[in-house]
């Protein structure tokens, strides 16, 4: 059937086949580098943010999330899922996928895949944070579990961080071989451990970066010494942390969005009122980040929907001036905005006359 | 750039072209009232739906809502926008587009339009409340409001009401001029009136959708007679109001999900406690309607996200059987699901090896 109107207005679509040619063709590093400075722009100008807890659907097997955010003039929401089962049916843990709009029309403006963009802002989140958190001497990183994160992880401390050396681990032997063979001559010197003690034992910074949907003790207190930088990834929703309980009472703990935090993250484990210090506030300045080389830092990382506007709004820039993109028909374009059912009775003559 | 292995799993999606197409070819009416019984199974099957108020962000101009819900089994949600000033700009008032996910996986299932979609939805909801609550006898519907959501409103009552004669009302002749070109041909008989007062003379239902927003009195009290149903539509967020409250007084007032409609709806003029009944109950036969022949009945209608799951199963079930639809590459499969990475380290290759 053809028609001789065009119904539609179209907005750019990013899906997972362009979003790989464009990580690919622009290199892993030069991304994270390139979204930790929009998500570091962010956090400044963290005030004008519409901030609210993501919206959680739990079911037995997971949990589907909506994570919308505005800065007055973008609009942006991220839907993901988060299954650990899904690894066990060869399905991805996270999937995810977002869009931006035009707050003064409410119009989509961009959709992309999140899926490979949230492990990447993620990554980038967690360098940015150490960069204002870690000893800034900081060389080597103690990474426990080498799941779909943890390449990203790796690269990300690697680039915006300077770390130069790994000690990793994770209870799958098969996972290990797999980030083993990722990472091969992408100069880092890694040394795989035989426990999550030993991965961490003298490193500067630890990531925990597990997926198991349960209270787990990834780390316990007697594996963390003075000085360290953590950077707690696994602990992201109700239920779900990785820290002995003992750590967050040491450290100094750095969260995104306290509201969210105490819910989801590592300091559910405490009281309402534990003692956190918000990210944004160390980004301008305002609050003081580590204080002294021996003081135990924590970042408790959830992820928040500021971030994954952060993250769309630099593919959505980056996309632009690559072929890797298509435009998908998803606005409606009478040419008298009434006339909705004008688009109907047209393509219905269209047919009728063979048009 | 070639890829010798597939990083994607598609998602099936319907674009406003494959959507009209689709409306074009079933019938506005047909689709109507298929809609209209997907709706009412869900009204009987409420307990069942996870249901939160949609999340709001309102701005200067307008605002972007997201509507989640699910069964236990389907998750779904809408991103809608309402910007009244859109209209004068040449752009659309509402525009949306949905989402249905599996909750046992978390993966998206289907995507599609629903700015064609909510109009569709929006008139079947209507339609099925008028059926338990109108008098069974309801043959004129009087209509006050004639943009884009008017013509499916109509056809509603129409094929699923009965509705053989319309009298209708905007105060700009160009919509109504629009309406009646049309509903030509469409088998209603249409009287176009000076004033709302006019347009609601003797009828037996009343519906009001109009899209200012503000609080405005569309309908006053004077206006509406004994026995009558009111479908009272464009009252839909805070400071949105079409009726005088006055009728509200005198009404019996049903709605879809009080929390959502005392915050959105006409009755936001009310009370906390202002008496309503929930419109499953009546449907599920737990509660009654319409009491008498005297009564005034109103259908307080603010949208719901179970609505907008229902219209989307319809249409996911409906366009299985055409070829309006495309698949879009939303999710990301790699071979094994813990190796996002190795997506993007295959894709390097290949290109650097000019496969």
């Amino acid at each position: 059937m053809n028609m001789h109107f065009n119904p539609s207005q179209s907005v750019r679509y990013v899906g997972v086949q362009n979003m790989v040619r464009l990580v690919a063709s622009r290199g892993v590093e030069s991304m994270l580098e390139g979204m930790a400075d929009y998500i570091e722009e962010d956090f400044r100008r963290w005030p004008l943010f519409d901030k609210t807890p993501r919206v959680a659907s739990h079911s037995a097997d997971g949990v589907i999330e909506l994570m919308p955010t505005s800065d007055g003039t973008l609009y942006g929401f991220k839907y993901v899922n988060g299954h650990p089962k899904n690894m066990r049916e060869g399905l991805q843990t996270v999937t995810a996928f977002g869009m931006l709009a035009d707050v003064a029309t409410g119009y989509p403006q961009f959709i992309s895949e999140m899926t490979i963009t949230t492990a990447l802002r993620t990554a980038a989140t967690s360098a940015v944070a150490a960069r204002h958190l870690a000893r800034p001497d900081s060389r080597v990183m103690g990474m426990i579990g080498l799941g779909a994160q943890s390449e990203f992880q790796a690269l990300a401390f690697r680039v915006i961080c300077g770390i130069e050396e790994l000690r990793v681990y994770d209870i799958d032997p098969e996972a290990t071989a797999k980030f083993l063979g990722n990472m091969e001559g992408l100069g880092l010197r890694i040394t795989p451990c035989k426990s999550a003690a030993d991965a961490v034992m003298g490193v500067d910074i630890i990531t925990t970066v597990t997926a198991d949907k349960q209270n787990a003790t990834v780390l316990s207190d007697n594996m963390v010494g003075a000085g360290v930088h953590i950077n707690a990834i696994g602990g992201d929703c109700p239920g779900k942390t990785e820290l002995q309980a003992d750590i967050l009472k040491r450290a100094s703990v750095f969260v995104e969005y306290p509201e969210q935090t105490r819910i989801e993250g590592e300091i559910q484990q405490m009281e309402a009122d534990f003692p956190v210090t918000e990210l944004w506030r160390v980004i301008t300045g305002e609050l003081p980040g580590r204080l002294d080389a021996q003081q135990i830092t924590l970042f408790d990382s959830v992820g928040f929907a500021t971030e994954d506007l952060s993250a769309l709004r630099y593919i959505r820039d980056v996309v632009a001036e690559t072929p890797f993109y298509d435009e998908i028909d998803l606005i409606a374009a009478p040419a008298d905005p009434r006339d909705l059912f004008g688009l109907i009775r047209s393509a219905k003559l269209s047919a009728d006359e063979g048009i």
